[in-house]
């Protein structure tokens, strides 16, 4: 029995498009499991898909098979790919989705984006090219459906990666800014806000870790200390959330619209003085 | 193994009506995979639900279960009723919910809407009556739950439909505007906007064949020639869209908030002049 | 084959966290199903997500698994609690989601809320302590990944309630305006407002009995008559609705938006003058 197939697009509830994938999915294996990771993911939001499938597919059994479809460039020039990591499957446009999960397995661009070799990496990888594994006819608008859908259910029953295309030696990574160390700070950005208004930042335990009082700046809010749970005090506070980053939240409310927090918005760390 | 149970409703997904439905599917069989289609129909929205019926039944295995709801006479005289079509099983309310469906399949009413017959047709179709097969309590207000849902799940044991209850012979098709061939053009209409603000029309490539070099009029905007896909070149565009159908679109954007398009407003493709 | 594992959160659709439940759930048991109930209770709103558990865990096969997760206590002193009942299994924060759950076998607490004690009900409960069916690394603030999705499946594969911890004898149960009953008349209140605009009153068909020609009143409003469905007559009406509760509804459209009708409004039951 193979892992479930998990979804992720920016394709919203409001239409069909995820349902069909479904039926399509179903048609060619209906005994697998399909899990909705997200399908709220920003219209064209490729950071934003990329940062909710990096944080949630290590939860996901290794035999996941995940589907990334947030895909301005559908039916363009952009590549087709999957790849095959020690921790799941993935399969979707190659324009930056999987660029923090090849990172993960060592395979990294320059912060200012590009593209990253995955020589040396542990990650497999093709560019889905045999027609075989697609529907009949492929639309110029709807690769979902037509493309990624159908080679996730055919990998789910066994079809070897290689079988899908030729090998893929490097993948688009999106240019990502991250955790600055200056004189006696670290500057950080807001990478997601979360449906409870809480602001998500590039910063993890490991930035923070040299600081014995940290203080934390914010939409021109101090924040002195690190809370342990939401509920720890009333107000704005800070702590290490459950992807290991820091979150500035409000006990009981929303940070975001509080502090008027953003992504990309600057968040620093330093020594309480 | 019987296909997978798939629900269509405008429940929307702030109650838990749909899981409800969920729960009594799965008490009769617990075996059967079932898939959200779309639950964020407008309320009352019956010719919305229609359309992404049947835009996405046909990517289903044939013996795939559809159950749709959206039943604002829910309580009154109207019928509940079951389809068995060569390309999947339908289940719900007699109220135009099914009829472009068992129009693919020959039956039709006039464009102004009435009743379509079945006669020669290859559907067979029951009026829902035995109440053995829904839950031992019908309410008045939500036959999702104590009709349809337990109704499909027998389905899927293998219940023929015969046993269902006695013969349907026509049934509630919606008045559809069709599009419209008039001297030098054809006038067609907004079916659907979607997530992306792309505004899909009733003009299929069938509609659009004779045109050597065609133009578009939606909104006063004036679109020539017809593009693959959404990132082929920069503001609005028209291209076939994932459902064969003309589409009205913004690369990156959205159309319908660009132009201000709405379902039912006119859309006229041309010869270029 | 165990019943399925049943979600209901405040997490939302706009983010993965409910995906990354599922996959902590299938990486323990593979062949479970998975059902959502609801997702998109109001943050932080355990008497909306009581209610919505309450009125339909009934229709559930009694082998399946509730996981409740609105927990605006998470990572504080507040139990992590899992409760076997005739009508099914559930697993939460101890902070009144399941009080209306226990009152229906028999454990009530003072209308003013307080704590329910188990002792004489078939409710079977116990403290969830033993670490070894919670993930490895148990976060502060997302006990809906750590905790209750692996406790979940992990007694989705046959695990006794009993290894999961300690009894528990009592569990908290919050306030809940009842029914009142005055000279001439029943006082209810506004339970939930669903994506219809229904407005749901906690007055049952047991409160309306006595009176032979019910007169409603709401929002200024009087509403002679119970109707029998919403599409009986047109404007506003009153019904007893799906739950068995006393709903306010405008035929075609919305009670909520047309009265103004808010959760905690006062309705009233008389006979007719």
């Amino acid at each position: 029995m193979a892992g479930p197939i998990v979804l992720l697009t920016d394709f919203g509830l409001d239409d069909a498009y995820v349902g069909t994938m479904k039926g399509v999915i179903l048609r060619i294996n209906p005994r697998v499991s399909i899990v909705d990771l997200c399908h709220q993911v920003a219209p064209y939001g490729i950071a934003e898909g990329a940062w909710l499938l990096a944080s949630s597919y290590p939860y996901f059994a290794p035999d996941a098979i995940f589907v990334a479809v947030v895909d301005p460039g559908v039916g363009s020039e952009r590549r087709a790919i999957a790849l095959e990591t020690p921790r799941g499957t993935f399969v979707g446009p190659d324009n930056g989705l999987f660029g923090p999960i090849v990172g993960d397995f060592g395979a990294r661009a320059p912060a200012t984006g590009g593209r990253a070799s995955l020589a040396g990496s542990p990650v497999e990888a093709v560019v889905l090219s045999d027609e075989r594994y697609f529907l009949p006819r492929v639309s110029a608008t709807f690769h979902g459906r037509d493309v990624f859908a159908p080679v996730a259910a055919h990998l789910s029953l066994g079809v070897p990666l290689a079988a899908l295309g030729p090998p893929l030696v490097d993948l688009v990574v999106l240019p990502a800014p991250r955790p600055e160390r200056r004189a006696g700070e670290i500057l950080g950005h807001v990478l997601h806000v979360d449906r409870f208004g809480n602001a998500i930042t590039d910063l993890t335990a490991a930035d923070l870790q040299g600081l014995a009082r940290p203080v934390i700046e914010a939409a021109g809010q101090r924040i002195v200390g690190l809370s342990h749970h939401y509920a720890e005090r009333a107000g704005v506070l800070a702590l290490l959330g459950s992807a290991g980053h820091l979150e500035i939240a409000v006990s009981g409310g929303s940070a975001a619209t509080a502090l008027g927090l953003r992504v990309g918005d600057p968040v620093i760390a330093r020594e309480e003085r």
